[in-house]
């Protein structure tokens, strides 16, 4: 028998045969994420229903050095949960469910398959708001959320997922089951950690449960437009809205090519017009005429030259419309996107290096540009139907992550490292940042058994 | 040469005398911390004025094995910064300044000796709120905030010192220099390295160097005391302020023999009846009508049954003065104090148990209790004068430690654990997660120099 013979053999006689599904009656939706990085059908599927079972089945991966690939929802944009030839594949998506909704601690209590939507939706059937939010909502895992950290739409305002997390389940490569759960926010026993495993992307340890900090429901939101002279002037807006009215659900600059494609898309008349240097989108809570008051001073002091508040649902709808031009960009462009951050007061200096750059080396490219700023990040996406063939997607990569790296950015602002972007992680991360992450790779998973080729080569 | 004595020809050597002080000339305060543990002069005083010389001190106690202990602003609750005899003492007080303010990021770049005091100054001047806050603030050191994981009296609105921290640069026991500086909120390229250094009291590496998280200054804040009927009226309290007017400034919730005592010291009259079951502390943002609105409807559901709002700054200090009773504690009492925490659903059924064992097994006993519940926190004072001599102190650890273990709560809040509470560091941290953070130590430092004997036994 070779090794993956060996385990399968263990396997089988430890576990219950629902819990392990070999070769064509593999799903092909764990072939790989939405990233749709090279497909490949893992040797065997392991699908435990119990945080002993996911031990079991690690101590036995370990004894025969058999690489586990652990998968969630599969949404990732990074290839973080794509498996290779000969891994085994170890999805929670049978270990869902709500524990408890303790009220009183606002707290839930989840294991790792729930998705994300079955959470928001409990939280809000219990009164309150779990603030991550995503396009994935629907399809992606509160562990994969948790492995990832992932960040989303609510991050100005409530933090990443890592934020999120009060307390956490971890079953080790070598099956030891670390309980780490806790629902208190001062609790300073020891090293924290939970922190270890947030965001590491299934490499040092494996998320079975997890405490999630539940939130107040916010009140009534405002949605608003504006239109703005400069860059500087989105910073100067966003700070007045913090003091006067309370940090937004939502602030999204767009840089102009963005806006335009936006308003074409939308199908509705342009709520600003389309020549303004810069335009913001946001959701303010507090009362419409504390927002009025603000806007109208912002336009005395020039930070806002133009602005539209939002009268109706419909017509906050209508605005997000332009936003949401990315969820088109597949169906309608090439695109060739960048999940960036950069420290705020960069952002736009780092869009006028790229721009330069790209006219010299990629006359006629198309490229448009928006973030959230506030916490930092910022997409970018190019339009490969824009450049003659061969898409030059690594000359491209290089300089972007260049110019990142450049300004001490980040080259993963939220979806990751996983295969995708390992070869670019020195941009943003010291030599010695690197070994020791390699350290901690050792400590904990001293065989390298689990998602191996991910995160650090 | 004996150990000792070798280190330091080799420090002589290689470093600045003046960075080396031995003997009699060893300042006092480096012996011990405001917990007056086993005050100990250590055998040698080290004072950098640079990330290099740090590197070059540890690099050179590691070669030797030489223990070295960490120290900050002294004001430690736990003895996590008291030398033990034979160790060398670090001390990063003449590495203190800020480096940077970065008012479009709201991030302040600051060296570790920096007291807090200095930073919450330059936040304010700059326009900013730098959110951490506690009475040592005049003291203590930001190295010593980020090592400890400080929490203090603005947890419940934004968070612990963790959350404060956006960057760190951190000397490895071996010299090595771990340059995590990072200004951004999303960041996911790889482990977030930093996270591990934080909380661990000086036992894994040495923090030189951080980036602040800056806030928005708060606007107008209103100060309120009420009486409540009961605990769960105080959670329904605090969950009408977050939804209608935003989570407080403050929440600070007084058991009756702790207020008694409060209002018997302040030298006011009692702002409210001295009869009821439990009272109230809180700042809310937002404007004094939307607080009134709230506590006239929160007295028609009956949770709370007497209110009082400051009319002025003069009145609202004198609130604040029956909260401050615990500042005249060691004057007045011989107090034994817990800072503990428990899931916030579970505290008033904790007092409950305390209550019931104390009045069993030591009859007479002076206990109070007060907390800030929403950020899971529980202070617990016994005056020891109550009591007959000797003072059952072990007895009274054993009694409420183990009270905190049932109710799956914390030993340490927000002190941290140094030498003082590693006994019962069981009763929070089951033995497998115990094991992973002596695998921690191990791998950051080998040879096991960094404040030895703290943390993990």
């Amino acid at each position: 028998m070779n090794l993956i013979e060996q385990t399968l053999a263990t396997l089988r006689y430890i576990l219950d045969s629902r819990a392990i599904v070999t070769g064509g009656a593999i799903n092909p939706r764990h072939h790989t994420d939405w990233s749709h990085y090279g497909p490949t059908c893992p040797n065997v599927l392991l699908l435990p229903r119990t945080t002993e079972e996911v031990s079991k089945m690690l101590r036995i991966c370990n004894t025969h050095k058999q690489p586990v690939v652990p998968q969630g929802g599969m949404t990732g944009l990074a290839g973080g949960s794509v498996p290779r030839a000969g891994d085994i594949a170890l999805s929670l998506e049978h270990m869902a469910g709500i524990e408890e909704i303790d009220a009183a601690a606002a707290t839930m209590t989840v294991l790792a398959g729930t998705r994300l939507e079955t959470i928001q939706q409990a939280a809000a059937e219990a009164g309150f708001l779990f603030p991550l939010d995503l396009e994935a909502r629907g399809s992606c895992q509160i562990g994969g959320n948790i492995a990832t950290n992932a960040g989303g739409n609510s991050v100005i305002r409530y933090g990443m997922t890592r934020d999120q997390v009060l307390g956490l389940e971890v079953v080790l490569a070598d099956g030891r089951v670390l309980n780490l759960m806790n629902k208190m926010i001062k609790n300073n026993t020891g090293y924290d950690l939970k922190q270890c495993f947030i965001g590491s992307e299934g490499t040092l340890g494996v998320i079975t449960r997890a405490v999630l900090k539940l939130q107040p429901l916010p009140g009534h939101v405002t949605t608003a437009m504006c239109a703005l002279p400069d860059y500087a002037n989105a910073v100067q807006l966003l700070r007045a809205l913090q003091k006067r009215i309370g940090t937004p659900q939502a602030y999204e600059v767009m840089w102009p090519a963005f806006y335009q494609i936006g308003v074409e898309w939308s199908g509705h008349a342009a709520p600003l017009p389309s020549d303004k240097p810069l335009y913001v989108l946001f959701e303010s809570t507090g009362s419409g005429e504390a927002l009025e008051a603000l806007l109208a001073d912002a336009r005395g002091t020039g930070d806002v030259t133009d602005a539209v508040v939002a009268a109706s649902p419909l017509q906050a709808r209508q605005l997000w419309k332009v936003r949401e031009a990315t969820r088109e960009f597949s169906a309608r462009f090439s695109p060739l996107s960048f999940d960036l951050s950069l420290p705020m007061g960069e952002i736009d200096a780092f869009i006028q290096d790229c721009q330069q750059q790209l006219d010299s080396r990629f006359p006629g490219h198309h490229t448009l540009y928006f973030g959230h700023i506030d916490d930092s990040s910022l997409h970018v996406t190019i339009d490969l139907n824009s450049l003659p063939e061969p898409s030059p997607v690594d000359a491209l990569n290089d300089l972007i992550y260049t110019a990142v790296g450049g300004r001490k950015g980040s080259v993963s602002a939220e979806h990751g490292i996983g295969a995708l972007k390992r070869n670019y992680l020195h941009h943003s991360v010291t030599p010695e940042a690197m070994d020791v992450m390699r350290q901690l790779k050792q400590t904990f998973d001293p065989n390298g058994i689990l998602n191996p080729g991910k995160v650090i080569a």
